[in-house]
């Protein structure tokens, strides 16, 4: 790289105070004072946010499954691989079969830890943790009672559609089949 | 697809009552009560956030635009890609290009947008830009006055490697880096 990814960018911002102002359901929000590395002091908005998990499930003929969902705070209905928050009484990636098992009503063998990401590091502190889930089979567990959702499944042309289309408008989901997609180039 | 997607999953909610609870510097914060499709009320928690940018620009040995950066929600220095918000003022595509003059001092001759997208549709209204820029010759902006970074580039490789030790932890780094990836793949 042309710079060294081994230098350290120490732009670490140290708080000097913090003010709750709000404490909520699915978050917090805080506003805190920090001093920035060269010593002036500016003030950083905080959204504090459970972590959540995301799944990438794929059945054997190589398709994917989606979830079609409305998003008050976005104010459409969006394509979004299945997801929500962790528990924090799971494991990680039980969760992330747990929401496969709500929203999807399928159960996978097989489950691997693909990355772990933050949504908008700018000023929320949620981070995502996305797994690939194989080996699918009927198992569902009923859904959370404040979500209404239609669930199926896209084949790799069919999301090259939707993507072209620009019909998938959510960041972890876009990840998740360009990741995917990469996996399928590798593999054939 | 094994689901319409065609099929209207109406699920949209209205809203019935909406309280401001904080009005800040990048963001809101308001509290909704709202009716589901099937009659019953709920509160939605809702982040407002102005929109913003994110530019992936490719330099012509193959190489991207990273910058390096601390982020205090995150509480962690990351790398992403070159982004910051549009400024109502400004064209989307200008706001990115002003974006990548500040923080790598590079103006690009050919701009094209990727995607649109949600950050986190499940609580706030963030929408982000993505665009792809070659041509890359310098002409630089002063940096807004409280983000310190460190800017560079790196290759394929490079690129491949930090995406398998997990040391890409932005979710809208990670779509367009594999987005890229899988245009390399289709050009060669």
């Amino acid at each position: 790289m042309t710079f060294d990814i081994g230098r350290k960018a120490d732009f670490s911002e140290t708080r000097v105070e913090s003010k709750s102002v709000y404490d909520g359901k699915i978050l917090n929000l805080r506003v805190d004072r920090v001093r920035l590395t060269d010593g002036r002091l500016v003030s950083r908005e905080v959204v504090e946010h459970r972590p959540a998990v995301v799944i990438l499930a794929e059945n054997d003929d190589e398709s994917v499954a989606l979830v079609r969902q409305y998003r008050y705070a976005a104010g459409e209905t969006l394509f979004e691989l299945p997801a929500g928050l962790a528990e924090p009484s799971e494991d990680i990636a039980e969760s992330a079969v747990r929401e496969l098992r709500e929203e999807v009503g399928l159960r996978p063998s097989r489950v691997e830890k693909v990355a772990e990401f933050y949504t908008s590091p700018g000023f929320t502190d949620e981070i995502i943790s996305m797994f690939y889930a194989t080996g699918l089979s009927p198992d569902r567990l009923p859904l959370d009672d404040d979500e209404l959702l239609v669930a199926g499944f896209a084949s790799r042309g069919e999301i090259e559609d939707l993507l072209r289309a620009g019909s998938i408008k959510d960041c972890k989901t876009l990840f998740g089949l360009h990741w995917w997609l990469n996996k399928l180039n590798a593999r054939s």
